[in-house]
């Protein structure tokens, strides 16, 4: 499929941001307990991980779907930079939504 | 998150075509060949697995994002139906795609 | 590979270990919070609903490798039931996780 | 869990694998056609994407079970570098096998 662009970059921010989310959740989070384990919190961390992972994996595949999922990807990587930006003491996780909301929103456009 | 509706026929629609797809493909169309193992066909199969068990993920989560990935679920379910129904002798995965895509619209109208 | 057995019965099992895990962890014990939230138990419910799913896959693939993971898979489903019982309250989970490292020590034997 | 090791080179290294051997054959062995969508070598180079995406999770979890799966990982990225190797003209793919065999291997002693 030659029409369809595969954007290095973009996948390496989707792998990243899927890996970071999941790692502070699993390690930081339920280190830290209260507010960083409250439900809507801790489910869009691991959601917004999945999401960005199923982003990458149809990016890498070239699908013409990569688009709409970009557009997901990049609604709940502001989402959950908005959580942990309002939990405090997450900068990296900040961080790498945003740069990967960023270039979602780029490919989705 | 009370006011998030769980769907389990949604959820299960989901999961089964995830399985259904990814089992066809790695079974009956790598045995087959020839148009079974084109690109953009045998390249829909897998990613419509896996945005399926995304989708199903995230309803199973209580997810606000679960209408989002629904709207993309039921666009690539109703694509590898056609796809499906083009190469032809792949009557249960269109059934699946069909019943998912559905639901899917429903969940995210 | 005609020569690798695909037992459902097996997979239907890893699958529906993989989904009432997940679930459980993502709303009730985030709700629950306390010791449901206690890092080594939570950890362990989803690291156990991924190699269930990772299990089910392969054996959906006919895969070589299916018993390789089926024995690692017997193993963290029995560990998580163990867990669930120490934390109680969690009948379901313990129920599936059984079911699923009994079959799962069976293709791996 | 302070005392499980976290090792980030086995992790990126399970992450590439991952990623480089999905991309492969979503791309370049889908368009080969021929013995690159042959179905024991296809199978395995999906299969080999998927445990060692398990890998890298159970890993960055700081999982007790990750010693289990980096041993099946280090015997999937083995056979599935041997399977590269006979159809040929995969060089990325083996190579990036072969390292992470070799660091799953240690982590699994």
């Amino acid at each position: 499929m030659s029409h369809v662009t595969i954007d290095s970059e973009c996948i390496k921010n989707c792998s990243t941001c899927s890996e970071t989310c999941f790692k502070t959740a699993m390690n930081h989070c339920l280190q830290m307990g209260g507010k960083h384990v409250e439900p809507d919190h801790f489910k869009l961390m691991l959601n917004c991980a999945k999401v960005c992972e199923t982003s990458a994996c149809l990016q890498l595949s070239g699908s013409h779907f990569s688009h709409h999922l970009c557009k997901v990807c990049a609604e709940i990587c502001d989402a959950c930079a908005d959580s942990c930006e309002r939990v405090g003491d997450m900068d990296e996780c900040v961080a790498v939504c945003r740069k990967c909301a960023e270039s979602c929103r780029k490919m989705a456009a």
